[in-house]
């Protein structure tokens, strides 16, 4: 078993990788396998049964319905370098075997083409994701090498791309396509570097790099015909408006655009291109200072799962679907990697507190796909334009793109909490998350603290001594981020939102990093009209939000002034460990008479509001929760 | 010419009641005639001329297309009341001529089913708008006779009920149905008030009471089989989900509703049945206490056009259709009739004045379906749930039942004014509308002042002295309404929020009326999440709204704290004549060094703000336009 140069042991994060690695990936394997009732049936591995013959009946589910599989695999084999597993490893060389039969003699290997649409391969380009499910089982594939050493998935899905790449690229014989769901491209990267293959990476920058020009393949694409005059499900829904290089600002589908734009960071990484780098930047900027919600959710329409136009960020109705967010911590891993800026690590940190973990309850069992703001249960289960919001978390989705897609986020925890160079000697931390960091042979750090919980992490070198330079990142929220060497206080330099520290490193040399972890009221730019008198409150990097079960209902009733203490509240059962309290007041519904509208303000009833963080919410029943809290 | 008991001569009304006569309602015979090019054609003559075998060609347009011509020459029948005009009565009478040959020998009339759907007549109960279209032809038929003696379209509609009451009514053999669409209900109490026949109070009567029975005859019907798992096209959708007289919440589609309780009311007023009116003072409680919005605008969800939850009033993608204003207008207008109540009168006043009035340019020639109380632009245009919400107003719609219906409202305000008790000599006066009452032969009263203007009227009584009781309306927006009687202050004795001045009038005493017209503040219900921190403009029964064309864009980022005067504005030039003017500041955007969220606050910009009324909106190009605005 190969191990993680990062092995997590953290107060906030041990619990859950431990959680998802022990109860929550074999818990989706019985989920894919049809095996617990009462929820949507997935058919997801009965699918691959049937194409393999090893099964009767018809194929179920959404015609991307692989990929869960391929997401799944790559989840349980992040688990497998955290913690050895016979039984869970049994179990994806079982799924292993399923593919390998329905595989067919060509390579190509999609359980819906060949069982509910046989002779129909790559006639559906905009929407048929059958690349996009072929880049997952490459993900996958590679993580089980990684994890394992054992090559028979990446033998299948080599064989699975190679049969794509015979029909598709920049020769004038194949089709000049890519994928309607980008995937493939970032899959193939992971494909590149594990297997240094060449192709693969020349076959991405084609997929890249062919995307958007015009006219567009898409417009003659039999799958993309009828919808084509629905302005949400053009071009720009598969961000085809535009060649790729051109494309500025975020349009269409929000996954679709993340993925995209994190295979960019690939090519770019692998290139150094300034072109695609500062279309890349344009693009940052475009979605987090214009498009972004304050959890890290993107995606505000629920029609196309896409990106409104700039400011427009309802809280009520926004989509903000949790796959959106992951892989905006996929896009911004890969702009860490193009350069270690602390903009970058700021987004991918809220993403993973807020907008990402919102997705998923704390046990992993169920699961929000759509993450709003603001939601009050008697419009959300009335009103047609919120019937995409759940009030309470479910058990599954007939489109279950997120719950496996988080667990392969948290089981790969490790892998975005920093990077090393082993050449230069320098280590760049991204994420405060404890544990050990393994650099070489017999060097490491260990790194404890409770980040969340006392804003406070220690790095304790050890190992033979060494010249080594160690970049931490600054994190925006903390005003100032206090600095102790061995005891000491001292002045790093800084250098794109990250300290410097070079020195020669001694076994037990120690850095103490202290943040200012007060909570904070956060207010939003004017222009995003839906917080126009408003702040959310963040503690660190967590967003959070007022809960019916601790404030009552009408939640915008309330307005908050400032912070208090728990002891303020009369709160000193500790129940709610991570809560943050607030004083101010309540306009109390019926004090004008009971009518609709008075000359009369409301009465005020003075209180203390009790706020959680937003990743919390939705576990306690039915009731309304608001992250834009009206601000005196 | 038989002219109304009331002759409007008022600064606010007549110059718009004039403009109707004269030319938005030979506009909109052109346009029903399809005369007029670039706009969406209308067919609904053309459609008749097909039924009458006059034309060839097929059924254009909406099912209920024929509405469009009974509402026409409803409102061009009122127009003959204010002013002759031998060409318009002409175009009626061609029109009648139309229908008598497209009328059946069996009595049946509907161009739809006649040429488009021969053989399918009351197979389609729920949306096939048979009866409301001869509801609306019925309702022309009586204002015709009305303003001209003449009964040849009376006796076309007479033979048109008489084939609906062959087929639908109490008997065995008769089928137990109720129309989708309410309308027929009240268009019968027109027929059964002007003919005085009682088998039209009788299916009137049978009508209404046989609504919501259940298990319902819907749920078989033909036409709304397919829609029924759609929970905003259920039983709910056409108020048929409790039998009528269980139904104490407003649910589904807002004009279906309104057009409902007002032909409840008609039957209250008949019967003074205890058990209607309790239902209907529920009803009307829960509109108007709940469900409204502050412009008398009704119906929050866009899908199904209907009701949503209590106190769910989201002011960017509300409904608040046209016609549904409308019919709030005319359910109030009976409630009054049923019992002189200050919450009826300000509810129509509300109404008439904003949520109706703003559904039409001033000029007549565009339109709006839809009118929400915030706009933005940018994401009106882009959001799929904000896809009703127009812009900028059209010239025509497609379901053209708006325009029509705003003719026919304004063309017959003179009825909306008072009620004259001939038997009781008691005049009371809903509306402060200047212009002439005629009580009886020589007796009058001449109402002057400007009501909206400067809060004044002034009532001077004409002709014999006599005993007589004037009730005037105390409108609830006005804290003190002072009165004088031949110069002399007074206390009137008030019910029910009217004033009653009981005494001998004779020629020349005058009765002066001065409102408290100060512009004000009116605060929301705190329940009504929308409007929380915020406060709505009116000064008088007006609404008022920031536009951007005052004020510039981003309207959410002002802040108002106060009125201020035109010249402390700096607006001397009387440009904006009714406008109100505000302090406060502007959140400038940008300011927290171009971030989407801060620690910061915006920086703030004083400022003095324009609002302007709410029923002038978007008339000065594309822009943002506000009600709610946020309050200091």
């Amino acid at each position: 078993m190969k191990v993680n140069r990062v092995q997590i042991d953290d107060s906030f994060w041990g619990g859950r990788i431990r959680r998802m690695c022990e109860s929550i990936i074999p818990y989706q394997y019985e989920v894919l396998n049809d095996q617990v009732p009462g929820i949507p049936q997935s058919h997801a591995v009965e699918n691959f049964r049937i194409a393999a013959g090893l099964s009767e009946g018809e194929y179920q589910g959404m015609l991307f319905q692989d990929s869960d599989v391929g997401k799944w695999i790559e989840a349980a084999s992040y688990s497998l370098r955290i913690r050895e597993d016979r039984e869970l490893e049994e179990k994806i060389d079982g799924l292993v075997q399923i593919l390998k039969k329905a595989q067919k003699e060509d390579g190509y290997l999609n359980s819906y083409y060949t069982s509910a649409r046989p002779g129909e391969r790559l006639t559906n380009i905009a929407h048929g994701h059958e690349m996009y499910c072929a880049g997952h089982l490459a993900e996958a594939a590679v993580a089980y090498a990684q994890a394992t050493g054992k090559t028979e998935l990446l033998d299948i899905v080599e064989d699975c791309i190679s049969y794509f790449m015979s029909k598709i690229g920049p020769e004038p014989e194949k089709l000049h396509i890519y994928p309607g769901h980008p995937e493939l491209e970032l899959a193939l990267y992971k494909l590149y570097q594990y297997t240094k293959k060449e192709k693969y990476l020349k076959f991405m920058e084609y997929l890249l790099l062919e995307r958007g020009k015009q006219p567009s393949f898409l417009l003659e694409d039999p799958g993309f015909g009828e919808q084509y005059h629905d302005k949400w499900f053009g071009l720009e829904y598969h961000q085809a408006h535009l060649p790729i290089l051109e494309q500025r600002e975020a349009k269409g589908h929000a996954v679709r655009a993340m993925y995209l734009y994190a295979g960019l960071a690939d090519l770019a990484y692998e290139t150094k291109d300034p072109a695609i780098i500062s279309v890349l930047e344009d693009l940052w900027k475009d979605v987090t200072e214009r498009k972004m919600y304050i959890t890290g959710a993107v995606g505000s329409d629920e029609h196309g799962e896409g990106f409104g136009a700039p400011y427009d960020l309802p809280n009520d109705r926004g989509y903000g679907e949790t796959c959106a967010s992951i892989g905006l911590i996929f896009w911004a891993r890969r702009m860490l990697r193009l350069k270690a800026d602390s903009r970058y690590g700021d987004v991918m940190e809220l993403a993973l507190y807020n907008g990402a973990l919102s997705g998923m309850a704390p046990d992993g069992k169920t699961y929000f796909y759509v993450n709003p703001l603001m939601v009050i249960p008697s419009q959300a289960d009335s009103r047609y334009d919120l019937r995409h919001v759940k009030t309470e978390r479910v058990p599954w989705f007939g489109c279950a793109c997120c719950p496996p897609n988080a667990a392969r986020l948290i089981a790969s925890l490790p892998d975005y909490v920093c990077d090393y160079d082993c050449g230069e000697k320098e280590l760049t931390v991204h994420l405060y998350i404890c544990g050990k960091i393994t650099l070489d042979k017999n060097i490491w750090f260990e790194a404890s603290g409770d980040y969340i919980g006392s804003g406070k992490a220690e790095y304790i070198y050890r190992g033979e001594s060494v010249e080594m330079t160690l970049r931490m990142r600054l994190p925006g929220w903390s005003g100032k981020t206090g600095m102790k060497l061995n005891g000491s206080l001292f002045r790093p330099d800084t250098e794109n939102g990250y300290a410097i520290i070079s020195r020669k490193w001694s076994d037990g040399d120690k850095l103490e990093v202290v943040f200012d972890l007060r909570p904070r009221f956060i207010y939003s730019n004017p222009r995003a009209a839906a917080n126009a008198g408003r702040a959310a409150v963040k503690k660190g990097p967590v967003v959070y939000c007022l809960e019916e079960a601790d404030n009552g209902g009408d939640l915008n009733a309330v307005v908050v002034e400032d912070f208090c203490s728990a002891g303020d509240a009369g709160r000193q059962d500790g129940q709610q460990e991570q809560a943050v309290y607030l004083r101010g007041y309540r306009e109390k519904a019926g004090s004008q008479e009971g009518k609709l509208y008075s000359d009369q303000n409301p009465e005020k009833v003075e209180g203390v509001f009790c706020a959680v963080p937003y990743h919390m919410w939705g576990n306690r029943g039915k009731g309304e929760m608001l992250v834009w809290m009206r601000k005196k």
